[in-house]
């Protein structure tokens, strides 16, 4: 079979990351174009990886020359870019959020219901980490009986000089709202934000940590603590408590070391080398799936529930209060 | 030194296993005296280790051939028999919790400040339990910088009969009430309690598990899930997330066993083989320093603050509102 | 640039993997040609992927079809198939052992040198396993200072029919001796072989366990339990202990679970499972490595050094005597 | 009951932890009488404890204010201060090793038998350690199936001036020795030593580490490494493998810490730390058992059968040659 070709709409980290994956990692595929408003850098993986660069990413979408597309654009581009690709008729692997507003959301879904089957998929890479996917294998063997509660926490090393109160919700805790909800295969209910002591070594204005509370339509009640000060690494913990007993990811396999006194393993530096290989196995089933013309990952509809629990979760930090998430009936093409 | 002469009133499970501690395990004293609502139980712990037995438990506490009292009667009975051995003038152990009501607590408080010293020991042992010292020995040291949460879970396996919704609160959740305050070095500033899904093993009328969320007054956030059922075991988690990194409460050391396809260690059953390190320890040290003249062990006033706690997390359990725990001055005796 | 055209001789369990493997999750390549005495077998592999079936392996070897050789066919057959993919100066990988008998290893060195560069590859997979590769990078950057022992142990859950005393070495223990030499790079001085109590669960004529002792050059001395029998699963384990400290072979992630009394994780049921990501990461690189002309996996003469060191391991089972390990002058070729 | 009057011979180090231990955390004893060729050391114990001071050790050996002997002078001493408690009829208790030669020994043996009962203990502390209780309970209630091979490591973090080669085996690895046997419930059929790198960090003139194996009579191979100068800490490490899967000595429980990129706990630095509970255990026990008359800890025919060991060990470290340790008939007091 043919390779797929690719076009990337974003040479960013996450884009060139993604490009050296799906050029390095994935089989069946090649990067045929590429695009960023940073020409430059753009130009310079376009040569590197001998695709082509387009000056403006409408034309890479609708270009004869590119099979699907690959959106790491920043976050705000990503709802025009979705919707001109499925304008272009065209498979999409958009990197999350699906997209920053959750009315942005709704339009995406439904212009992608007009094209009367699913073409975007959008990079919720945690669906493929090994530790995730067994969990929900043994959720769902019934291992631990019917799911009670989950303990978890996404703790990133020291914060990024963008980072603050609402995006470390939007941006890092997107992340948990969508695998607990594809963990436990449930809607939310409701949410609200604590927030505890505030870290010193977070900005005086950023609200770090924080706990996200959600609660899905059965009742399972599900804390999150989002830090993006931990200090000593990078740290995801998820443990679901169920009637029988207790499931919990495990940390990744490392050499065990026992030097000056201490007996250690490293802690992950970066989310990156935590889910390298959730990210490969991500894109090559990707690549996989569209090249049979039907994809099953996370969908449009993932996108826009896992925006409007954020969205829903960043206005009750804001005003303290729980709320309640109102949820549309989903479409036919998302059942 | 001559052996202190100790007097148990409550033969029941926990006093038969301190009577056998105080006797076996810890040097210096000795059972001189036994008294229990259960006659023929307290005569045959009596014969069994030669101590006299009393019909009546004020005559007991009142013996001239008493040193000291340990209180291991049914928790309603707890409030007047304290009072009644610091009417004596006597030091006393009394299990937890310290009293059923606060007004109870409160009054044991007023009594002992007439005593002009410390004479009553609340028995909260995880204090004495070597993980939870080593882990406030690291949070004083500043190993993790400031502490900013407190995530925990205290499971046992199935409830016992007797068990109900208050209960595990004021009952189980108290060890956590207290442990926290210990090592946070902190009294609280409000409570609420979570209710997650109902296992379907506790009793219909029972809320179980429930998550308690208590908030110390610089902001610590405190979250400490409460099971009666968890189906595999006792199990006793604590993680303190401090600004540099954190710590956790280690599990008990256990032979490590490749068996049958799985790599394993056992779950301790229940709390006495979990934490029975703790109350020799605990009741060594009670014992040493009754002889000295001067306790430092958990306050009648710690056992204040932790009924206190309990009693508005129970209130808060009921109504599911947040609440303020209003905390009263400290009596000199206490600081 | 085109995919590489690979030949496979030999459609046994490994030779299907490793075709899965190279049509799935390696880019850059695909299965052109396949042979195997068991011609049905080889047939309906080669329809399903598409490939051309060969009668004659030999045939299969020179196709101007076939850019690279894989060679998967039973062990003893491996040496007349390397050397005939050498006269046919084609790039080989050839599972491990490189071949059964010593005088087989030097013919193929000899072959090898004739044809001027390294063509062919053994597939000593472990030296992909992240854990081992780490491992590597800790000893090279000095960590634990010079190392100065390793204990290690290979167990397998139950031996297959045609195991046997001699091959639990030959075919097993072969992984361990070529991965210490890796990891110390070093060669070996001696060894002899230990055998323990016999495990009634092998058996009675095949010994097992077995442990394995390798000193090398330098003095470091190396013990590996081999084991057919172990009972509970695939297990591996290995501890470098050097000058400074030690490091381990991390144990591969796995969920963690409370059920039923115990702590726990699952154990690898067999090597596949274990080592699929280092099969992987192998054969990309070697497919890599082919396109551009110049391969640095394991090569003949490593192939050569591990066969020997188990030759002289399993003479030294049959006598109970301890021997060196003559090793011949290393060729220009392989420094 | 009344205190048993405890005599302790030898106040340095370890002699000065076990009147420690004997005073503050055993039940039903107290230190009558110490002595120490060091006077003015022995004469500050004896004030510290309120006991006793004897110039002489034979006088407070024979004196009627001693019901039991506590051995803990220098190993030299070991043998004639045994006999002399023997000969005094008392009960007594001595530090590994029971003696430095193994003729001492069977002098030793041979007076207890004339005393037609019991009066010895050696202070093999770790067979009460919890550690090894509890692998021994499964080892007999068959979790494991038969035991085909032990691996072990005894490592400590620097050596002390006064240790050399063969003490490494005689006062280190007898702790090895006798735990195997006790274990296992065998004794030992042949032996040798096996010299590793050596480990630059200990005397040019000294073997470390070094490895002893021992094979019981049964053919269980154990395999223990002996490490003066582990650089990171005191560490035990045991497993005993089966025929149905493998049990490990669990490390002692310790806080998990997460801080600057590492996940870690600590090891522990020396064998006080390491082994305090079961040194309690022990003399505890020990106390019980002389008031009840009947002792059941590691007899002198255990510290002989340790001695012959390690002496058979010690002449193969110096020959190179493999030995059979020559075990003479149970005399019936011992079995």
């Amino acid at each position: 079979m043919e390779n797929l070709k690719i076009g990337v709409v974003g040479t960013g980290a996450i884009g060139r990351e993604h490009i050296r994956r799906l050029s390095e990692k994935v089989s069946g595929c090649r990067i045929a174009a590429v695009s960023d408003i940073n020409e430059t850098a753009a130009g310079e993986v376009a040569e590197k990886y001998g695709a082509e660069f387009y000056k403006d990413s409408n034309e890479l979408i609708r270009s004869k020359d590119v099979d699907a597309i690959v959106i790491t654009a920043g976050d705000p581009a990503h709802a025009s870019l979705c919707i001109a690709g499925l304008h272009a008729g065209k498979f999409i692997f958009c990197e999350k959020p699906l997209a920053t507003e959750v009315p942005e959301c709704e339009k995406i879904v439904q212009e992608e219901q007009k094209c009367g089957k699913r073409l975007l998929q959008v990079g919720f890479m945690r669906r493929y980490d090994p530790g995730y996917v067994e969990m929900k294998r043994l959720i769902r063997n019934g291992s631990i009986g019917t799911p009670l509660m989950v303990h978890a926490c996404h703790r990133n090393m020291t914060h990024a000089p963008s980072m603050n109160s609402d995006l470390s919700i939007r941006n890092s805790g997107i992340h948990e709202i969508d695998i607990m909800r594809w963990l436990l295969e449930e809607d939310y209910d409701s949410c609200d934000v604590i927030i505890p002591k505030h870290n010193s070594h977070a900005d005086p204005d950023m609200q770090d940590p924080q706990i996200m509370r959600l609660r899905t339509k059965s009742g399972v009640e599900i804390d999150v603590e989002i830090a993006q000060n931990s200090g000593y690494g990078y740290d995801i913990q998820c443990e679901v408590v169920g009637e029988l007993g207790t499931i919990k990811l495990p940390d990744p396999a490392k050499v065990d070391k026992k030097i000056k006194g201490v007996h250690f393993v490293d802690v992950n530096p970066d989310w990156e080398s935590r889910f390298s290989e959730a990210y490969e196995i991500e894109l090559a089933k990707w690549v996989d799936e569209v090249k049979t013309g039907k994809v099953t990952g996370p969908s449009a509809w993932d996108g826009y529930m896992a925006c409007l629990a954020a969205d829903t979760l960043s206005r009750s930090r804001v005003d303290g209060e729980r709320k309640k998430i109102i949820i549309p009936e989903k479409p036919a093409l998302y059942i």
